[in-house]
């Protein structure tokens, strides 16, 4: 089988992807039958590809390492933005890949909607689009008789939604409880050990987990999506960011930190989904955790979610420091889960 | 679709499995189109019943809660042993969920070769057959185009198995660390709050969780039998427990405990499954675990796993206080999935 990807948006989750798929070429091919091709890529400033019998993926990396954009690689240069890109490949599937906008999840919602449209598979690793249009881009998806998925969206190659839909058959999620933003997470165990806010917000940006403007962290933002995400797939909450009660760790002080360490405990920005007459309730929060919890451990850059469900009781999933190959292999695992839908004819 | 299932043994996991089909059968008929039957019950000492026409599952949990066996339920009573009763059963699928000899991993694997071999889909939550006989069980699913699914051997119903094998396509698993047996766990965790090893172990029994001769559990062969299993399912390692470099609690002594306590580390018997020079090296032994390891909140009755993969880092999967629940929810998570393999075609 030869599946053709259009790759839109091409940055560090793109171009470690795109190691990935070199990298597990012989395995795709000898162990799943499978033929991956890239044959469009598309980025905002760097320059955009397009060709039917595929791009070198070599070259393509080669080129954007060394000279830091896509002009340099011979033919198949298109001048063709985005949504003209996914209305004109060949691709059997696009790949989301583009910078959020995460007041509204833009661009990100057009070309997503736009690929369904076109009756293409979908995966993205955009928090913004589940977090503000997961209802309407899921029928879409499903009047089209195409998949769409997005595991990279929270906790970057962590299965968090593959655990609950693959592994949790029959379960009903009661509630979901969060550490998911790791910049909050490492600013508060920075200051715990001894930082000003303003230092470890630097230290941060310096290891390049941080935004420019950090606020969207840091006022509690990136965890809502994320949180806001995880409760319209796994509880169906049809909810967008704007309904969650958002406190972020911006008036958290190294005196509030100090007194929790002194009485044995830390405060962690917790993101929580819970179930309650029906209706989902959404809350971002700085809250007092114990040793005897499972976000006890979760300090830095690592992050966690902690499940109830009616049949399974509460399980919770950590993730340790987690890198960019994460990130990309979230994007890759989804690849391959939509080629084994295609190949059991289900959705 | 009808799914007729055979349960050979029917202890607590067994009711407790017979109470959830009961409680979840509008759902499986609604959202599955799937009408489970149970046509055989087999037990060691309270009779056994097999029925073409299927049981009345509401009808054998009031006789065995309320009279202790089988005997009062009209009709349908069988003198057949296990065995016969494999080859006899009109049933889809063969439930097996007999007490484990740990040493041998028999009966059960001697029942789910006979299901396998009479080309039934089997389930188990016994361990002993994954620890002693995978490579030849599965080999023997294969050739007789069935499948043999084992969710609840380890970790009751907290996904590790399809964990790994649902959600992390293309993965290499390098490591697998766990603490894997409740008692073990739970009396090093009442020794480090002051009781003595006897009075912990008396406490872990008088709960239920340890066995009335608790040395499976405190010499650490319960481990060595999980992380044997764990080893030869996600790494390929073709072991037996036998095979495993294994140190239980037993030595572990409350001043060792407290001096761990100083040091603000706790002691905890882990088991660990480790890939080098293409074998596998399985131990379990007790390790000394600070308070930035995932495992530092698991005390008690809890459990967890933590897997090093290549792709996807390293990511730890937390159990909290298991009850009886999880262990049938893994069952019926595992007929679930064989019913979604049946109808896709797959194996």
């Amino acid at each position: 089988m030869i599946l053709r990807l259009a790759i839109i948006g091409f940055g560090n989750v793109g171009q470690e992807l795109a190691r990935m798929l070199l990298l597990k070429r012989p395995w795709l091919l000898r162990s799943k039958g499978l033929d991956i091709e890239v044959v469009a890529i598309s980025t905002r400033s760097k320059g955009s590809l397009m060709s039917e019998s595929g791009l070198d993926l070599d070259r393509v990396l080669m080129e954007i390492g060394t000279k830091g954009d896509l002009k340099g690689y011979p033919d198949s240069h298109t001048d063709l933005g985005p949504l003209d890109i996914i209305s004109k490949t060949v691709a059997d599937m696009v790949l989301e890949l583009t910078t959020l906008d995460i007041e509204s999840g833009q661009p990100a919602t057009d070309h997503i909607t736009r690929a369904l449209g076109n009756g293409m598979d979908v995966v993205t690793a955009n928090k913004g689009p589940i977090a503000f249009a997961y209802c309407e881009l899921r029928a879409l998806a499903r009047s089209r008789g195409v998949r769409f998925r997005f595991e990279g969206t929270v906790m970057d190659g962590t299965p968090v939604f593959s655990l609950v839909e693959k592994t949790l058959p029959g379960i009903q999620v009661a509630s979901i409880h969060g550490i998911l933003n790791s910049t909050s997470n490492f600013v508060l165990s920075e200051m715990t050990r001894g930082k000003t806010a303003q230092d470890a917000i630097k230290e941060a940006q310096a290891r390049g987990i941080a935004e420019a403007d950090p606020s969207l962290d840091i006022d509690g933002w990136d965890a809502a999506a994320k949180i806001t995400a995880l409760a319209n797939v796994l509880m169906d909450a049809r909810k967008t960011p704007n309904d969650v009660d958002r406190t972020g760790v911006r008036d958290v002080t190294s005196k509030a930190l100090a007194a929790a360490k002194a009485n044995g405990t830390k405060i962690k920005l917790v993101a929580s989904a819970t179930m309650a007459d029906g209706d989902v309730r959404l809350v971002v929060k700085p809250v007092t955790v114990g040793p005897d919890s499972p976000f006890w451990s979760v300090d830095g850059t690592s992050s966690a979610i902690t499940i109830q469900t009616d049949l399974m009781g509460e399980l919770t999933i950590l993730e340790k420091d987690p890198a960019l190959t994460q990130t990309a292999y979230a994007v890759f695992s989804d690849i391959l889960h939509i080629v084994e839908s295609i190949r059991s004819g289900t959705l």
